[in-house]
């Protein structure tokens, strides 16, 4: 991957992105359709997230160009081919890349600047983490024309309470970003300005972490959230009894029963 | 159904409530009684969302005369059969009623104008969305009675954080409108004589949707919600993409395509 | 049991706690570690439920000595035995404390007076309820040490949100605790000095409801959480006639219809 892709690509990559190390940022790059998830857009983001997660990042960061965080499918493509077949698997690479997200070894941000609406306000949900500037607005506004947004209340529902779901899919309406924090959609609300500022701290806070933890304990955490809580605690002791043996944590407990930083060799 | 049934019934019928044609509300009419629920009383209820199941009606009120919303089963016809089998047909019948409302095709709103407590506070908690008026409350209070609320506990704690429904259900105590929806049992509250204003915009809101949208919709909400996320995605993805091919949704992509109002036949 | 264990305990027990009969407290004892949770710790704790369990104890209060509620596992003790048999067997350990909290036939009530981190916080995720001062706060801290909190996110993620939780557990950043309340893990807090206020009565207004329908709410409520809705009504509806039949929810009943109050004999 190089530094800078092109500014043709419909992802933009960038390494080292807010000037941290191992952050990879991806910018939908279509601003003059709000980033729609076109067919191409949504392939390479797939290529994009199967090459980091072979790699040595440590954190992506996901964000949209332009004023639009993303306004979902692309309804022009897809109302040019009005087949079930078709519908059926366009939704199933919406969802492959959906669940690549959530499989990923890496922790994975959204930077919501604009509005994120129907199946891009999925990829807020289903996103480890979400900051947003304060003037962001959400909705899963598919119900409005007819097309009620069945995928993206699986990753809504899994993030909200049920009528707070409910109502935004029944509705149509937006919540503002306020709104979406209270209701649990994102992490975090800042001004507009200081969306990259918070975002540089937030990341950096994970790249400091040993990547073993980070991992392991991600792939951990969705697994456990979909079992009865007796099996849960048995994934996850058995988790971190392996990862206690890592030379990181070994290390990162010695020093801090030594009262020190601790040497991780990276 | 008539426009309006006898004042002797129930729950009384009232068709296109709210001048917005396609609603119907349910108001049990027990004011004296705050509205318990008698086995005739939930027996009316059951035959009249039976019937709205298979009619035209796009969105349901269960609304309460008088003061109180619902004050939960009607615990003198309970005290006077002291019967296991009796006890058990009772819930058997009652929860019958809940899940009814939830399997409508059509969503559910609840009036909360007054106190919901006990099976009252559940009816809330089962309806798909609800407004409440800011001096309405709710208590799952049968504790208080040495009768723990075991099914008000069903859809409490799948609407509440499970700390926050133990509260409830171990102090018996109420908590207000704003706390309710703060808690995400109520989507809106509003002051008492706003209440019917804001019944109706969401009411007409959900209305001017296509019915093949809001009826799979909601089917599919809460049959996801009881999957793994990826049986939940398949079955999402198939719902939409047979969405996708009905004309109404056909027509308002076309129309959001073509900038200008979908034209819905009704 | 005696009124007042040796100071020389890890586990202070203390029966009629806040002048409540019925009431135990069991105080973490080891403030100059924080409290941690040793394996010695663990045991008497383990010990102490135990025997709540088989008693007439009515509610349980856990709480911390000194300035920490609790701080986690012993770091200290665990580096000095690096084999993974040994971490299996010492989270084994801990999450059989963890369900026993949760099985006690008694409402367990965290008493969170200073920080909760690590298995500390994992501690107050676990209990029925808890109970704040406004200057506590909360981590999942082990990231930090490069030891993912995976025992801790089973509790903390069935609490919270989940982006809340993975903020907390891939952050290891500290919430105070307007923001636990806000989150739902914790149900109240008040100013530090007015915390055993607090607790005494909110211990006392469940000690005042018949200890049938406590045991068997809170055995049905973590029993239903995990079905399906309609497997859950099923539960909850046996659970419920079951309780109906007992004689002090019939005497709670027909004391409300002679509007008396219930004359249950102790």
């Amino acid at each position: 991957m190089n530094a800078k892709a092109s500014s043709a690509s419909l992802i933009e990559i960038e390494h080292d992105a807010y000037r941290v190390p191992g952050v990879v940022q991806l910018t939908m790059n279509r601003p003059d359709a709000f980033n729609a998830l076109s067919e191409a857009l949504l392939d390479e983001m797939q290529n994009a997230l199967t090459q980091i997660a072979a790699s040595d990042a440590r954190v992506v960061v996901i964000a949209g160009a332009g004023r639009a965080f993303c306004a979902g499918h692309d309804l022009k493509e897809m109302r040019a081919t009005p087949s079930l077949a078709y519908y059926q698997r366009l939704f199933a690479r919406c969802t492959k890349l959906m669940m690549t997200i959530q499989r990923l070894p890496q922790p994975v941000i959204a930077r919501v600047q604009g509005i994120a609406t129907a199946a891009g306000c999925q990829l807020v949900a289903m996103c480890d983490l979400a900051v947003a500037a304060d003037s962001a607005r959400f909705a899963v506004s598919g119900v409005n024309l007819g097309l009620f947004c069945a995928t993206p209340s699986v990753p809504l529902s899994r993030n909200l309470s049920r009528k707070a779901a409910l109502d935004m899919l029944l509705t149509g309406e937006f919540i503002d970003a306020a709104e979406a924090k209270h209701q649990g959609l994102v992490n975090r609300v800042v001004p507009a300005d200081a969306l990259d500022v918070e975002l540089a701290r937030l990341a950096a806070t994970i790249c400091a972490k040993p990547v073993e933890a980070v991992s392991a304990g991600k792939w951990l955490f969705y697994r456990q959230l979909e079992m009865g809580i007796e099996a849960a605690y048995q994934l996850a002791g058995q988790t971190m009894a392996c990862n206690m043996m890592d030379d990181s944590a070994l290390e990162g407990v010695q020093a801090f029963i030594d009262k020190r930083a601790p040497d991780w060799k990276r």
